[in-house]
């Protein structure tokens, strides 16, 4: 099999790990039509994964990314405990913890039951691509493809090649993932911290400094962003915005203020203070906020609610807003 | 006339440039329902204001912001070249371009006609209140009030004290701020930039740092930031989110990843060859992205249209989720 002559729907689609992550990527590429083998290597995963799975392409029939009825999509989906599922995958998806040493129990077994063709994609966020394909046995064909949550009902795709990624498979997935209804980008150089990572780690550089020196509070810090970059973001971009607000002061500011702006590289206080108290924020009701257990549950429901309001009116906007007959797939 | 006393729908405002910022800030105020007497200090602006601003009234009733009928508003609104019609406003806005010796006489003007009980506001953002204070007689009185564009169709808005200003009457301001339908924040400290530009800025260091070093483009980062950040940004600030996701390892990426971040402090050189080639985005057709003159206007239309979308659909979800009783304005 020629992979990067298959056609997108033909291809058989491997995920290991059922968690979080692992079911919404399941559903997003059943939602694709693609037909997919998950290995659950977590013996509870297992056990909940049908239902949580159904529940998800409920929400994609709600949202309207379905064709056909919801069990039309769960049929072509075999969930296994056993590596032998994956034989025939074309592609497979590595979404268990960011812990590398299981990271590297999975690779060799997923490569003990796979022929060298197939492509292997790690969802990491924290590890450097470079480095765990080092762990498999064709690291030319290893990747990042890095699913926003919940995967079925995002367009963010990020795809990172590490240094002994062969582009051209970079770019086989880069294309399958317009297939997959997402908005992809491609980073050919394996940098610490992906793209958005990073620019999201200098906001938070600078509003740490901010609270921390009591320049202002968390509350009015995340009310500001809310309602400032939050009424351009999906819409424009960063270089984007800089073109359609007239671009004139920026370079002023830019002298002004770079030399202003926090450069520290430590761990916060207000963060060190979490991690001690072994906060989890919603999830153990012990956050950067306070939070009632029906306050964690409001906030859940509210992100659901709201990723599908955003998902749909982004999809009025897209990249180029002279594409008018570009519309939600 | 005791201000602190005063009902907040009582007051009349005044507001003085009648700009792209001017004509949008009369238009929130008038929504709100007071009385506005505005100087067009530049006669072109004076021609044109009356048909700018039933413009975006009509804007305004479209989204719904209106309970009366356009003219009813209108006729509500005092426009001239004299600055004193501004004799009884509680509250002055000053939306001149950023030049300090313009807003100087500006401010020498309204205080010439206005009692020393006025409140006197600037929507800059680019100038130190602190700096901007010693330009007029009564400093505690002077204060930042910086609305987002469009101001009737914004929840933005920070408030900004200066060295000089008397906290109660920045307080004030914050109250009366909610009665126009925002979510201010309230700035006890003058720090250059304020939050959201800080913020910003930290974000254009890091992404021009990785654009210029050619580890990503423009195009990408812009797609990157739009579909991560802008599907949870306005539902949720920056520290809610990490809450939200669980907390877990920021800690850890904060310690390995603040170290790798640009610490630059100078201008970077695609924003330096922009300045050369006189580059004003969409308003010159010369930006960090080309632009035919179709595609600029076509940039306009999208920004109006999403703007009304994403201001609905933030009013959906208010700053506390528990707080189901709060509807649009």
């Amino acid at each position: 099999m020629d992979i990067l002559k298959t056609n997108p729907a033909e291809i058989e689609v491997g995920v290991v790990g059922i968690g979080l992550m692992g079911s919404s990527i399941i559903v997003s590429l059943l939602a694709s039509g693609h037909r997919v083998k998950a290995v659950a290597p977590i013996p509870a995963d297992f056990a909940d994964a049908g239902n949580k799975i159904k529940d998800q392409l409920n929400n994609c029939l709600h949202v309207g990314l379905l064709k056909n009825s919801v069990s039309y999509y769960f049929n072509r989906l075999e969930i296994s405990t056993n590596y032998s599922c994956l034989a025939n995958c074309a592609l497979v998806m590595e979404c268990v913890i960011e812990d590398i040493d299981i990271k590297s129990q999975v690779y060799k077994k997923i490569t003990d039951v796979v022929p060298a063709t197939t492509i292997i994609a790690s969802n990491t966020s924290a590890i450097a691509i470079t480095i765990l394909q080092q762990l498999v046995s064709v690291p030319e064909r290893f990747i990042g493809v890095h699913f926003a949550e919940p995967a079925y009902a995002t367009r963010f795709m990020e795809i990172t090649c590490g240094e002994h990624t062969d582009a051209k498979y970079a770019e086989w997935v880069f294309a399958l993932a317009h297939h997959w209804g997402k908005e992809p980008t491609l980073l050919r150089k394996d940098i610490r911290g992906f793209i958005t990572n990073r620019l999201m780690y200098a906001v938070y550089r600078e509003i740490f400094h901010l609270v921390d020196s009591g320049k202002t509070t968390m509350e009015d810090a995340d009310k500001a962003f809310r309602y400032s970059v939050g009424s351009w973001i999906t819409l424009m971009g960063l270089f984007r915005r800089m073109d359609y607000t007239g671009l004139e002061d920026y370079a002023e500011i830019f002298k002004n203020l770079f030399p202003k702006l926090s450069n520290a590289d430590h761990v916060p206080h207000i963060m060190e203070k979490i991690v001690e108290d072994n906060g989890r924020g919603i999830q153990n009701l012990k956050g950067l906020y306070p939070y009632t257990d029906k306050e964690a549950k409001e906030w859940e429901r509210a992100f659901e609610a709201f990723n599908e309001d955003i998902f749909r009116l982004a999809a009025l906007y897209p990249d180029n807003v002279a594409e008018k007959e570009r519309i939600l797939i």
